[in-house]
C-alpha cells in the first residue's frame, strides 16, 4: 500500500465529519485547527523544497537534529525551561534554543526541529523582536521546523481523545498564529511515550499529518520487524469506523530516538569528537568515518528505501548546540568526501518531514497494522503496564479538570465574554496547564513526586482563576432583564473543594449546567450543616431527595437533577425546621441470612445473605441475569532492587507482580452495610481500613456506581501493593475481551496475543494489561450478554481469566523501576501518609447489540457531568424567577443520540 | 607600600641586567620578550580606558569570567582541546573559545579572560580569517583579555626558571606577534599551582606583569590573611639581589578561582540560574540578588579598598559560555537596581588588570613579604610536598629537554640556519612541548598516567625533530671549505638511546658541544661493542680513558673532555686491536677491614673498612673534614582510603608518611665495591635489589658524583614507599637549611617555622619538605663549613635534624590522595613493572664564602650539560683535520664566572 497522506489531503472536512459524531461540543473550539489545517503548505517557500540535496543513487542518512524536552519529569516544566535543580536533571530548555539559533544562522545546510510548544512559547515571549524576526525567517526556510507541535508530548496510554486534540490545537494555534502556514507541522512525533495508541495514530491522521515516527515499540515487536523489514507502515487508524481517511504512514525509528553508537556530540555525551587536525595526537577521522559508514549500512539492512532517518539528539539534548553542530558538519563533509574513493553513502541534515517526502517519493508498498502497540515491554520481566494507573488521584483531577475546561469554553462561547476581564489569557492557563498534563510523564503518573504535586497545583490555580469566567458566563446569562447577578454570594464550583456552604446558611440556588448536548438526569450532591430543607425545581416543583450523614458533621443532599441540552437548572434549597425530609437515613447493617436484592425497575443487584457479598447482577427490563461477584484485592509488588531483567522490580512505569494470584482481604473484616434512599440505594462494603466501597443504584438509572476508596496503602510489611477491583462472572468469554482506545473506538483484547507477531508471554499478568481509559467489556455471544465497566479516569485492565475482568485503581511501591524516576511510586498527601483514592466504576448489563449506545452514552455523562454553582442569594424560587431565568438551553434541538458500536 | 608596577615602568632593560648575570646563554632567546615588553601598551586604545566604570562611592564587585584550562592532566592536553574522553572529564577546551566570542559580541559590556596560550593557539590556528578578524577586534577593545599569557600555566615547585622564561615567552611572543599590544597580558595569574616560589614572582616583575594573583596558599595562611586583612601584598621576589624592580603587588584571590558559592552558572554546575520571569513558579530574583549583596559583602571585610575580584569561572567552566553571561547579565541587572533601594553595591564586568587598576587608584599601603608560599598544606595532614618528587623520571626528562632545547637554538643562531628546512617550525615543535610539560600538572607528576606518557612521547617526538636541526647546524659549522659533513652516517645526540654505535664500528668522531660561555671539562661516555680503542682529542693527542663494563654486553668509555666555550671539539676513536688501553677495569670488593680512602688532589671520601659505608669527606685543598653518611632510607606511606584529613593518603599531591621515622635497606644486604679508573674511581654499593649507587670521584673535579638507581619499588606488601637519599654529617645547623627558587636564587628555610605566621606544625616531616630544583645546603658557621648537595631534577628536600640533608629521589604509592587525580602514583613501565629511577646528586665540600660560587658554577655544568654527536665516517684524525674543523668557539672572550650568594 502507498502512503497516501503526504501532500494536500484536506483532511479538515474529515475532522469536522468525525467530531459531529461524538465531539460535537471540541468542533466549536476546534475552529483554529481546522482552519489551520485547511490552510496547508501549498504554493509556500517553505517546505519540502526546502529540503536539502539528496543523491538518488546512493544511501542517504539523513540526520536529523533534535532534543526531546519533557514538559516535566524529573523536574517541573519550569524547573526544565530554566535549568533550576540541575543536581536534579542537567537539562535547561531555555539555553536550548537560545544556542541552536545562532547554529542554524551559522550555516544555511543545518537543520532544526522544535517539538513541544509549551516549552517554545514560553521562550517566545522572551525573545526581542529583532530575535523573533530571525526564527521567523529560519522558519520560512525550513532550517527550524515545527514536528508534532502539540503543547507537549503526550502520552497515549492514559489520556483522553478530547484531551489530546485540546493541547494540539493549542500548539498549533499557537504555531500558525505567530508563524503561519511554514510552522505547519507535517510529521507527528511521539518517540517517547511508552506504547501507541491506535486512536492517537487516527487522531493525527485525521488532522492533516503526513506522517507519524515513535522511538518505543514491544522489544519482541521490534525484533521482528527489524528482521522482517517492517519498521515502517500504514497504520489504519479507524479501520472499521472512517476507513482510509485514517490511515498514516508510521514509521519505529532505529535507534530509540538518539544517536547511532558513538555519534552522540551532546556537551553531556561521551562520544569521541571529529579530530581533524592530522598534526594531533587524536587525529580520528578515518576512524569515525568507517563507524559511521558501518553503522548506515547497518541501519539501511532494516529498511525497504535507500533513505533512512538518524536521530541526533536525545532527552534536553542541545543546550549547547554548537557542539553537535561542529561537529556534525565534519562527519557530513568526511563521510561524503569518502563518496570520492567509491563511497556510496551520502548524509545530510534533514528533517523528519524531508526523510518522509523521500520515501514517498521512492513509491514502496507497506503492511498495513490494525492493532495497536500496546503493552509495551522493554524485556521479558517489564512491561511498562504500570503507569496505565499509577498516580490515580492526578489522572483523576486532569479528567475532571478536562471536563471543566470544556464546560468554561462553553459559557465563555454561550455568554459572548470576548476578552472580558482578561477572560482569553485566563482560559489559556487552564488550556495551558491541561496541556501540559497530557505530557507521557505528566498524567501518565511516571513524574517524581514533587513534579506531580506541580501539575496538580498548576491546575488548581488554573481552575480557581477561571472561576472568574464561569461567574462572568452566569452573571450575563442569569439575569431576565437589567438586574445583577449576585456575584458576591456565589461560588463557580469548578474545583470540588471550593464551593463551601457555611454552616449557617438558610438559602441556597444550585445553578447546575449541563455540557451534553442533550438534556441528562444527574444525581447532584451538595453538603450543608443543618437539617430540614425544602429542594425545588427549576419550575417551582418540589422534589424528592437523601440525606446521607459524611464525616466532618455535615450532611449530604443527593438531588436528581433534569437537566437541559447544553444549558442549566437552577434548583432552589430552603431550610424548613421539622420537614419529614430532613433526617438522614439510617443505615442498616445485614443481620439476615436471606439474600438480598437491591434495585429499581431497571437493574438489580443480589447480595448473599451470609456474606454480605455480590453475587448475582439482573437486567431486569431484558430479563438478563449474571452471576457476578466483586471485590476488592491487591496484587504484591515485585521488590526487585537491580536493573537487570531479573530483578526488575514494579514501578511508575512497570507493573510486574510478585505472583500471577492476588491477595485478598481477610473475610472476618468484611462488613456490608445496606442503606435504602428515596432517589438512591446505597450499599457500603469495607474489606479493610483502608479498602472499601459504596454501591449505587439510583431511582431511574440503569448503571450500577461502584465508588471505590483505596488508601494510605499500608507498607509497614515493606511490601508494594498494587489493588484491583476485581469483577467475576459466569460469561464465558474465550480469552477475549474490549477495552477502549483513548476514550473513543474499542479495541479487541485476545490474552496472550498479540496481531502482528507470536507472543512470548513472560508476564501473565502485566503482559495482558491494557489501558482503560473510559470502559472495558467483555461478551458473551452465546448468552448476548456484554458486561461493560466504565471508569471515571485512565486505569489498567485485564480480563485474565474466563468471564473475568479487573481493573487497577490504586498502588503503592517501595522500589524505583529504575527507568529513570529515581523514586519509588510511594504517594503522599500532606499530611505524610499513603494517598487515597477515590473513584468509581459504572457496571452495565445488556445485550451485546444494546450495550454499545448504552456504555457510549454513559461515558459522556461521565466525562461530561454538570458542574454545579452555588449561589448564596437571599431568594426563593419565586423572588428569584422575577429576576432570572430558571431554566435555559442553547440549542434549538438537542443533538441526535447517533453511534456506530 | 605602594603599588609600584602599574603603569609604564620599563623593566625590559632591568631583565637584561639580570640575566647578564647568570641567565646569559638565555638573553639571546628572549629577544621576543623584551621587545614586546618594551612595546608596552601606552598610547593605545584598549587597556585601562576599557574598563567597565565602577561607582566610586559604592563597594564595586569585579566579576571576571574566567575559564582554568589544564594543558593536559587526567586527559591530555590534545583530549583537552577537542573534549575527547569526556567520561574521564567533562572538559573540552575548542567549545570553550568558539562559545566566548559569539557571547562577547551579543553585549560590550561583556569580559572574559583567556590565560593558557597552548589552546589559544590551537584554537586560533584553525579559525577563518574572518574570525580572526573579529577576535583582534575584541582584544582591541579590551573585552578579551589575555592574562598571564604563558604558553601554559606553570608549576613553581618543580620548574626551572629558564623552562619558565621559555614557556611564558613563547606565549608572550605569539601574543605579540598576532595581535600587537593590546594582547599584552598585565597580570600573572597563577590561581592552581600548589604553593607559590618567590623566584617565580621576581621574573613576572622583571617581564613586566604589574600584578599577580594566585588561588592556593596554606590554610593557616589564609585564615591569618583573611583575619589581618593582608590578603594583598607587595612581593619583594629578589630582595637581597635585584631589590626594588623585583616588587610585584600579589593578591590571594578569596575564594580560590571559583565563583561564590551559589553562583556558577556554567551548563556544568548545580546552581540555580536567574529566574525572572513573575509568572513562573520559580521566580528567584529577590532571593538570589540578597545571597549575592551578601556574599560581595562578606567578601569586602577581608579586603582593604572599595574593590572586590570575583573569579566567575573554573575549570574547563565556559563550554557553553552561553548560560553564564545570559545569568551574570540579570545578576548584575538585578543587584544593580537595588541601587534604588539604597544598595551601595555596584556590580560590574571586569578584568584582573582592571580590578588591579582600581585597586592601585585607591592608593593603599600594603605589607611586604619576602619569603615565599611553600609549602602549601590544605590541612593539617593535607601538605602538598609530594609532588616535589612525583615522577622523578619525568622531571628528569624534562629537565634533560631544556638543556637540548637550549643547544639546539645555540646551533639554530650561530650556524645562521634561519627557515632551512622548516627548522623554525621543527624547533617550535620542542618549544611547544616544553612549553606544556612546564604545566602544573605535566613537572609537577600530578597527571594521570596515560597523560604523563603522552608529556614524554611529545618530547621524544620534537628531540627526534630537531635532530635534524643540530645534523643541518653542523653540517655547515664542521667544514674547513667547501666539503659536505657526512650526515648519513651522523646522529645529533639528543636523545639518550638514540645514537647507538653499531658493534662492528672502527672508528668514531665525537662531536661535543659545550653550551655554556666558559671552558669545560666534561666526563662524556658512549658505549662500544669491542675492545682496544684508541682516543684522540681535537689537537690529535691521544687521551687517557677508562672503560666499564656495562650490561648487555657492552662498554662504556669514559673520556675526559676539554671544551672551549660555547663551541665544539671533536674526539676522535679508533679501534686498536691489543692496546693496553682496551682491557675494562676490574672491579674489587671490599674484604680488608681497614678504611678506604678513595679520591683525587682535591676531595676524598673514607668508607668503613667493616661495613663498607661511607663516613668522611674532605676538601684536600681546604683540609676540611666532615663526618659523612650516606645511605638510601624509605618512607613507608600512610595508605588512608578516605577524603577527611585524617585518613589522607600520601598520593601524587600530597607526601604524608606513615611514621617520622624512616626504614632503613637490612645491613646484611649491603654490599660496596670499588673501581679504580684512570680518569675516575667508582664505588658502588648496592643496598637491595631495588636500591643501589655508584659514586664517583673524577680525576680533577672537586665534586662527588653519587648516582641512584631507585626501582622497581616493591609493593607486594601492600605498602607505598618514598625513597631518601640521606646525608647525614656533624655540622652543627641549628635547624636551618637552604633551597634553591627554581634553580635560581637560594631560600633561608628554617625547621616548624615559616615568616609571616605563627606555625601550628601537624606534619613534622611533610611539613618541613621543600622544593629542592637544583640544590640544597647546610651550613656550620662555627666552623665555616657549608655542605651542599646539587640534584639533577627538581626533588623535594629538607633538614628534619641538624646537620642532615635529605632528598626524596622516587615514589611508588597504592591509594589516591582524593585530591582529582583518580589514581595512585604507581608508576610503571611498558612491561608493567614499577619505574626505575636513575638520577645523581652532587656533593660540594667547602668552606661557607667559596661555596656559592662553586654550587652556581656546578649547577650550571649540571643544567648546561654538554651534547654528545656520532659520527661513523671513515676518517682518522688527520683525515678529519684535512676536509673539518675539530675545536671551535663561538664566542671571542669567555664570559666572566661572576656571581653573588
Amino acid at each position: 500500500m502507498l502512503i497516501t497522506h503526504l501532500v494536500g489531503v484536506d483532511t479538515s472536512s474529515i475532522i469536522l465529519m468525525s467530531f459531529n459524531t461524538n465531539m460535537r461540543v471540541l468542533s466549536v473550539f476546534l475552529l483554529w485547527l481546522m482552519v489551520y489545517v485547511r490552510g496547508g503548505h501549498a504554493g509556500t517557500t517553505c517546505g519540502f523544497k526546502s529540503c536539502n540535496n539528496v543523491e538518488d543513487g546512493m544511501l542517504n542518512v539523513h540526520l536529523v537534529p533534535h532534543t526531546h524536552d519533557d514538559v516535566g519529569w524529573l523536574k517541573t516544566v519550569d524547573e526544565y525551561y530554566y535549568g533550576a535543580r540541575l543536581d536534579i536533571q542537567r537539562a535547561a530548555v531555555v539555553y536550548i534554543l537560545d544556542s541552536v539559533i545562532p547554529q542554524l544562522l551559522q550555516n544555511p545546510s543545518r537543520r532544526f526541529i522544535y517539538v513541544e510548544i509549551a516549552f517554545f512559547w514560553r521562550w517566545w515571549e522572551e525573545q526581542t523582536e529583532e530575535m523573533q524576526t530571525t526564527v521567523k525567517q529560519l522558519v520560512n526556510e525550513g532550517r527550524l521546523e515545527f514536528t508534532l507541535g502539540g503543547w507537549s508530548m503526550n502520552d497515549e496510554g492514559a489520556t483522553h481523545y478530547n484531551a489530546i486534540i485540546d493541547q494540539h490545537t493549542l500548539g498549533l494555534r499557537f504555531l500558525n498564529s505567530t508563524f503561519g502556514q511554514c510552522a505547519h507541522p507535517r510529521v507527528a512525533w511521539q518517540i517517547d511515550p511508552f506504547g501507541h495508541s491506535r486512536q492517537q495514530a487516527s487522531l493525527f491522521a485525521q488532522m492533516g499529518y503526513d506522517a507519524l515516527y515513535f522511538g518505543r515499540i514491544d522489544y519482541q515487536d521490534k525484533t521482528t520487524r527489524l528482521n522482517e523489514k517492517t519498521m515502517e507502515m500504514i497504520w489504519k487508524g479507524s479501520p472499521e469506523n472512517i476507513g482510509v481517511t485514517s490511515d498514516l504512514f508510521s514509521g519505529t525509528l532505529f535507534n530509540g530516538y538518539g544517536p547511532p553508537s558513538g555519534f552522540c556530540y551532546d556537551i553531556a555525551c561521551q562520544d569521541p569528537p571529529i579530530m581533524d587536525d592530522v598534526r594531533m595526537h587524536d587525529y580520528n577521522v578515518p576512524d569515525r568515518v568507517a563507524a559511521f559508514i558501518a553503522a548506515a549500512k547497518e541501519q539501511a539492512k532494516h529498511y525497504t528505501t535507500n533513505h533512512i532517518m538518524m536521530t541526533m539528539g536525545s532527552d534536553f539534548l542541545y543546550s549547547n548546540a554548537h557542539t553537535w553542530y561542529k561537529n556534525l558538519d565534519k562527519l557530513i563533509k568526511y563521510v561524503n568526501q569518502q563518496q570520492m574513493n567509491g563511497s556510496s553513502v551520502n548524509v545530510l541534515y534533514s528533517t523528519p518531514s524531508c526523510y518522509t517526502y523521500h520515501v514517498n517519493r521512492a513509491n514502496q508498498s507497506y503492511n498495513t497494522k490494525e492493532d495497536d502497540f500496546f503493552p509495551y515491554a522493554i524485556k521479558p520481566h517489564g512491561f511498562l503496564t504500570g503507569f496505565y494507573t499509577s498516580r490515580p488521584t492526578l489522572k483523576g483531577f486532569i479528567r475532571d479538570a478536562n471536563n471543566r475546561l470544556q464546560i468554561v469554553r462553553q459559557l465563555h462561547v454561550l455568554a459572548n465574554l470576548q476578552d472580558s476581564n482578561d477572560s482569553f489569557s485566563k482560559i489559556f492557563q487552564l488550556e495551558e496547564a491541561m496541556g501540559i498534563a497530557q505530557h507521557h510523564d505528566a498524567i501518565s503518573g511516571t513524574e517524581k513526586q514533587a513534579v506531580a504535586r506541580d501539575y496538580a497545583d498548576r491546575l488548581g490555580r488554573a481552575l480557581i482563576t477561571v472561576e472568574d469566567v464561569v461567574l462572568e458566563g452566569l452573571a450575563r446569562l442569569l439575569p431576565n432583564g437589567s438586574v445583577t447577578f449576585p456575584r458576591s454570594t456565589s461560588c463557580g464550583g469548578l474545583l470540588p473543594n471550593v464551593c463551601k456552604v457555611p454552616p449557617t446558611t438558610t438559602k441556597l440556588q444550585l445553578i447546575v449546567w449541563n455540557p451534553l448536548t442533550r438534556p441528562t438526569t444527574n444525581y447532584i450532591r451538595v453538603i450543608v450543616f443543618t437539617s430540614g430543607w425544602t429542594v425545588v425545581g427549576p419550575s417551582g416543583e418540589q422534589l424528592q431527595y437523601d440525606v446521607f450523614d459524611v464525616s466532618g458533621g455535615g450532611k449530604e443532599i443527593i438531588i436528581p437533577a433534569s437537566l437541559p441540552s447544553l444549558g442549566f437548572s437552577v434548583f432552589f434549597l430552603n431550610t424548613q425546621q421539622g420537614s419529614p425530609n430532613s433526617g438522614p437515613h439510617v443505615p442498616v447493617r445485614q443481620t439476615s441470612v436471606a439474600d438480598k436484592v437491591v434495585g429499581n425497575k431497571i437493574v438489580s443487584l443480589v447480595f448473599d445473605g451470609t456474606t454480605g457479598r455480590l453475587k448475582q447482577m439482573n437486567n431486569l427490563q431484558k430479563n438478563i441475569s449474571m452471576y457476578l461477584e466483586q471485590e476488592l484485592q491487591y496484587y504484591l509488588s515485585y521488590n526487585g532492587d537491580c536493573h537487570d531483567d531479573e530483578h526488575q522490580a514494579s514501578g511508575a512505569y512497570i507493573f510486574r507482580p510478585n505472583h500471577t494470584t492476588t491477595e485478598t482481604f481477610p473475610r472476618q473484616l468484611f462488613n456490608t452495610t445496606y442503606i435504602q434512599g428515596k432517589v438512591v440505594q446505597e450499599i457500603r462494603q469495607v474489606f479493610s481500613p483502608w479498602a472499601s466501597q459504596t454501591i449505587r443504584i439510583f431511582e431511574d438509572k440503569s448503571y450500577v456506581e461502584v465508588s471505590w476508596a483505596v488508601g494510605p496503602i499500608p507498607i509497614e510489611d515493606k511490601q508494594g501493593k498494587e489493588v484491583i477491583s476485581l469483577y467475576k462472572t459466569d460469561l464465558r468469554t474465550h480469552g477475549l475481551f474490549n477495552t477502549d482506545a483513548n476514550g473513543r473506538e474499542m479495541m479487541v483484547r485476545r490474552l496472550n496475543h498479540r496481531d502482528t507477531w507470536h507472543l512470548n508471554q513472560t508476564e501473565p499478568v502485566a503482559g495482558n494489561y491494557y489501558p482503560v481509559n473510559s470502559r472495558i467489556y467483555i461478551q458473551d455471544t452465546t448468552r448476548n450478554i456484554q458486561f461493560t465497566v466504565l471508569t471515571d479516569r485512565s486505569e489498567g485492565g485485564s480480563s485474565l481469566r474466563g468471564g473475568e475482568i479487573e481493573l487497577m485503581v490504586h498502588r503503592r511501591l517501595l522500589m524505583d523501576d529504575h527507568l529513570g524516576v529515581g523514586e519509588p511510586l510511594n504517594e503522599t498527601g500532606d499530611d505524610g501518609k499513603g494517598l487515597v483514592a477515590f473513584g468509581s466504576h459504572y457496571l452495565l448489563l445488556d445485550t451485546i447489540p444494546a450495550s454499545a449506545a448504552r456504555h457510549r452514552l454513559l461515558a459522556e455523562d461521565i466525562f461530561m457531568k454538570p458542574m454545579v454553582s452555588v449561589s448564596e442569594a437571599d431568594h426563593t424560587f419565586q423572588s428569584w424567577s422575577d429576576l432570572y431565568v430558571t431554566n435555559r438551553s442553547f440549542i434549538q434541538k438537542s443533538l441526535p443520540e447517533m453511534f456506530t458500536s
